[in-house]
């Protein structure tokens, strides 16, 4: 049986990455940037704390700066010092106290905090009932963070909370990777852009395709690796001669160019053709991946080719099987942002295959999320209306998965009760 | 003691949300739009199918279209039916066959498709050795979905996947709530915007604070509340005029706005005097959370002004508690768009106190994911640094946690091995 061969020749994946990253370099140029320009760049060295923080001892609490050997006792107010708001001249003597607020500096001489609800105010002065130790309600310098401390490690993929966390210590650059440039070939005769509703319906129902394999693509890209820059995006026609001239053209100033469709014979004959073309090495030739037949990589001049599947879902699946990790090699990424990738248990089982995208719906019930696959003709390749129908895919490997095992999901909706009774809506 | 009366005062979570919901619309103005143009708005009514699909057979193989009455037989090759190629003309008459590639319509006379390597090829005739019953190998009209039936519900986030899924079938447009229109105010004195690293670093040194709460805030609802739209931001004085000034203008075209920072009297002064200034009803002064207490909202003619803390992390916090429920509600969201939320296990206990997000470090290990709660000194609400040393923030709520128990963990970077081995890096 040809099915049989066929299959015998493709190449796990993890092989299929192995061969890739082997060949292809694990870092691009790299800029000095402020970090708050740099949020989804990769960091392409630690990041590391150049002074103490706070440098100086600060207020944990909205109170009363004081000397600890002046409680308890009854002190003088004699100014206020709010967080912010610095002036130099400002002292605690002795007997003397100046109203603080979480986060200010303590006034030269103060050395302990007396919260606002531990201390009565009489006329200027402010009655204070119990000792308070050195230090205490006081961020001594170093003590949020030492001199030398690594905040954000080489490989990671700096997010908005962290270059908040760098701000709110002075950790004001880092050294990131320029992001990498990719291009984008969705090919195939039978691919149309959407115009107007009636028109695009009325072409869909002649049997014509709208082009969807690169919007997922797409999508998944700018969501979710954001160390990628998509710098073209283009549909061409089944002729072998366009796109190999296209391909070298993005080659001129791409990292990679992913070409999706043309699962037919004139996709091989790309694969096979390009290497002369391109002077390159052909490292992939269909992975082992449900719909992985057409995945193709070339390997030129340290950039690279990849053909995906034209199948809107299998180009998204090879695109996060293969691509996700061979593209973080290529960005130096070691800590990617946030995937939104649930565990959910089973809710019917799910029988051997190639590795494979099972469109499910998720539904959470008493703490518990579960995968629903939806019915067997919703997970043709050929119906991606199940995509709309469904909530996210359950990524499955190669073997029988029973009633109430556990799949990891990539979801594109949150069921309600998921995440509560934190998250509601 | 006063920190006990405070306390009693505070309004739970659920309580503050039932009564903002009972009192705002529950959505805005609808819109008739293609889908393709509305990715992220909300499905004001359910996307039904108007017709069968596939509205003809359709072949589910690459392979020859025939009469299943001529199986077993010798065919006669009269053409080919690629997807998206339509040739009205073409048709399979008595001992005919026609080459189709999958998802091609059956061309008139055909029902049934014998697979590719299921037949061998003599100079243009196909020999087919079985059977092949009726629709064999075929999607009949209608068998992927059937007219009528729903495809996305009324009050989905519509998602890129759905839109793919959609258009697949021909279901084009939809009904949609325009998005809701927020602006964001941040207050506070001692907030400056960085310039230069050099310059933002020193007057962090000197006691300065970037304004960072407004960033986190936005990022949120840019990545995950996409049916908001961001119409303003702004860095205002702690000017109780000037505020209500701003406010006041924002609420002619805004459906809400966000007011971060004012931790201290004038914030409280701003919410006591705002009903007035806009014609509203304070509902909420303070919510029963870590950082709630400025927490605050007032509803006039149908909007909704909100206050939050400006602590960058305790005003994501009430954003995510409060904000992101409610605003679901006004855009008439049910079926929101996917959040990183993980389901971790505690290495370390976590005692008793108000809801709030402790800092994690999340890690995967022989398939389970672990949240390593960041040392204590990382978790006041001035050591925003943790939030760079952390990959995610575990929304605890007021109770003891016990090694080894589930939390919820909204995640800003994926673990290694987290979703492995489908998804790898």
């Amino acid at each position: 049986m040809p099915g049989k061969r066929y299959l015998e020749t493709l190449t796990p994946v993890e092989t299929a990455i192995r061969e890739l990253v082997s060949r292809l370099p694990g870092s691009v140029e790299t800029l000095r940037l402020p970090v708050w320009e740099a949020v989804g760049m990769v960091a392409a060295e630690d990041i590391v704390l150049e002074h103490d923080f706070p440098p100086r001892p600060r207020s944990a609490y909205d109170g009363y700066a004081v000397r600890s050997e002046d409680t308890p006792g009854r002190l003088r107010l004699v100014g206020e010092a709010p967080i912010g708001r610095v002036d130099p001249g400002l002292r605690v003597g002795p007997g003397e106290a100046v109203y603080v607020t979480t986060g200010a500096y303590l006034p030269e001489g103060a050395d302990a905090v007396v919260p606002e609800e531990e201390a009565r105010v009489e006329n200027g002065y402010i009655v204070v009932e119990k000792k308070y130790g050195k230090w205490r309600n006081v961020d001594p310098p170093g003590s949020i963070a030492a001199r030398g401390t690594v905040l954000v490690e080489a490989g990671t993929v700096l997010t908005v909370p962290d270059a908040v966390g760098l701000l709110d210590v002075g950790a004001t650059e880092g050294v990131f990777y320029r992001r990498l440039q990719v291009g984008i070939i969705e090919t195939g005769n039978e691919l149309f852009r959407p115009t107007t509703p009636g028109e695009t319906r009325e072409r869909v129902l002649r049997g014509e395709v709208v082009a969807t394999t690169g919007d997922l693509i797409h999508w998944f890209i700018e969501e979710y690796m954001p160390w990628v820059e998509v710098i073209d995006r283009v549909m061409l026609p089944d002729n072998l001669d366009a796109l190999v001239w296209y391909i070298k053209r993005l080659m001129d100033h791409a990292d990679a160019v992913l070409v999706t469709g043309g699962t037919g014979p004139s996709e091989i004959d790309l694969f096979y053709r390009l290497p002369d073309a391109v002077g390159g090495e052909l490292v992939v030739r269909g992975i082992y991946v449900k719909g992985g037949r057409p995945t193709s990589a070339v390997v030129a001049g340290g950039k690279l080719v990849l053909g995906l599947s034209g199948h809107p879902l299998s180009g998204l699946h090879g695109l996060i099987r293969l691509a996700y990790p061979v593209l973080a090699h290529m960005g130096g990424v070691r800590k990617p942002p946030a995937l939104p990738v649930y565990k959910a248990r089973l809710s019917s089982p799910i029988g051997r295959g190639r590795p494979r995208p099972v469109k499910v719906r998720l539904r959470a019930a008493d703490g518990v999320l579960y995968a629903d696959p939806l019915p067997k003709v919703l997970q043709l390749s050929s119906a991606n209306v199940g995509l709309a129908l469904g909530d996210g895919l359950a990524l499955v490997e190669d073997r029988e998965y029973a009633e109430g095992e556990e799949v990891v999901v990539l979801a594109y909706r949150t069921p309600r009760g998921y995440g509560a009774p934190a998250i509601r809506f």
